[in-house]
């Protein structure tokens, strides 16, 4: 081996490792996810419940506004639980899962867990969900613009690549 | 500052203790409030149960009209309970939670608590939900007629200005 | 028949109806009840929910005194279930649901709607159980004296003989 | 009335907007409250979740340290329930609930969320329960220890007043 390829081993073991690192839901980034939603929600009008989830779909964080909807503390920790239990937006299933869709009745199956309108979605890194993003509190727009918000912010690496 | 301007300051500050004291639900008031709603449903000739909750959601006073169904008690309660924790009467849930209205599903994300028809009422003074009145027994335009005028008595003053 | 045999039979009629009647838990008698034990509560500095159930083991009023414990909404509609379902006041449980005891477990055959202490009792004409008290808020020995206080009224005909 | 007795009356009306103010859990002291605790578990190598509920028992903001117990998620969150709807720190309840104590069996009476063991504290204003704090993740002494820290600076007033 030659300096040049041990430079490039080296290189990709840091990357790997950082990569794992990185794949990896934890306090830190899922304060920080809520935290810029909660920013971004109260620029909007909207008083949120933001839930993260970790990649075995367990809430990791959870913020109430003050004044927000108290029904929205489950209805936020099951969005961010549905959308790593089964690895989709949750607007995604509405379809699915309304009267005449391929999976309705799937909002029956896991205890009152899933929840099937917009304000949901999974983190992923590569094909791997590292965990989930629930928002509740506005309107189902409100609630999915927020979620999606939080997904961009995520995908640009804004939050976890430091 | 003269004696009006203090007099002023003293009315205000009296003014405002007194609006501290009738926002908040007591069972006093839970139970004038559900004894006009039995006298009213009495005369209409439909056995009611009414449930009043607080600003927590929590139940304060339920009280089951004789022979009235079994089933009403968890329902009414539930009304009362969604009505605080979703800030909106359950008649407007109606719609939303429907096959193809924006939450539908919401139904299913708070562990059975949440009715979405009509007969539930939140009670506000203000923007502020102080609690809220779950009405069940007839039918949902009974039930809703009922509700609805619990509240016209709450915001008209009837119950709670002395 | 002669005029005697006819009034003995026409009193018979009257109080069995009487009887049949009064063997019926109504939301009147409930209410007095429960009014009866708030009383007794204030009086010794308490702050209670007192829950009263009709034959079948299910609600017909609950109260809860304002700065009541939340936790002492279902435990006093639990106390009151259990005793009608298990013709048993709650102190009677204690000894035998206790680890040793011969119904240690029975707490938990019920979805957690069997309560093993103090404070409930069942209120029987003859050997009918027609309702149960459930009351919840002070220590267990004022939680029981409240609800044997409750069953002592209702055993001297206070209640409800009218 | 001198100028003197005006500014008095002024300021015991502001001081009494104040209290009203701090009387009242928000997120932001929600999260001031955590993060302390959190910090103070870190100097003792404990991976907490800790838990913080409004004066309704409902909960306000939880956070799972890195690595902590996925089963401590529900044990904070229900701890924080438990010391509102109870007005009691859940170490006071062990004695109370175990085998032979005066409320054995009320751990069962609530749908499973009544904690009792250590790590939960109610935070009082005057009488007033504005909220509770759960922490779950150490032995049950670290526990109890952070539980009782949170309580220490709330009961100092270095969270709230400002």
């Amino acid at each position: 081996m030659n300096e040049r390829e041990i430079a490039q081993i080296v290189t990709a073991t840091i990357e790997k490792v950082m990569e794992e690192k990185r794949s990896r839901m934890t306090l830190s980034l899922a304060k920080e996810i809520i935290n810029k939603v909660i920013l971004k929600a109260e620029e909007m009008g909207v008083k949120a419940v933001v839930a993260v989830t970790d990649a075995g779909a367990n809430p990791i964080c959870v913020e109430c506004m003050d004044d927000s909807y108290i029904a929205s503390y489950d209805i936020a920790v099951n969005k961010a639980f549905t959308v790593v239990s089964l690895k989709m937006a949750t607007k995604e299933l509405k379809a699915l899962a309304s009267p005449g869709g391929s999976l309705y009745g799937i909002q029956f199956t896991n205890g009152g867990k899933i929840v099937i309108f917009g304000g949901g979605v999974p983190l992923k890194v590569g094909d791997k969900v590292i965990g989930g993003v629930g928002v509740s509190g506005g309107t189902e727009e409100e609630d999915t613009y927020l979620a999606d918000y939080a997904l961009s912010l995520f995908e640009e690496g804004m939050l976890w690549k430091q």
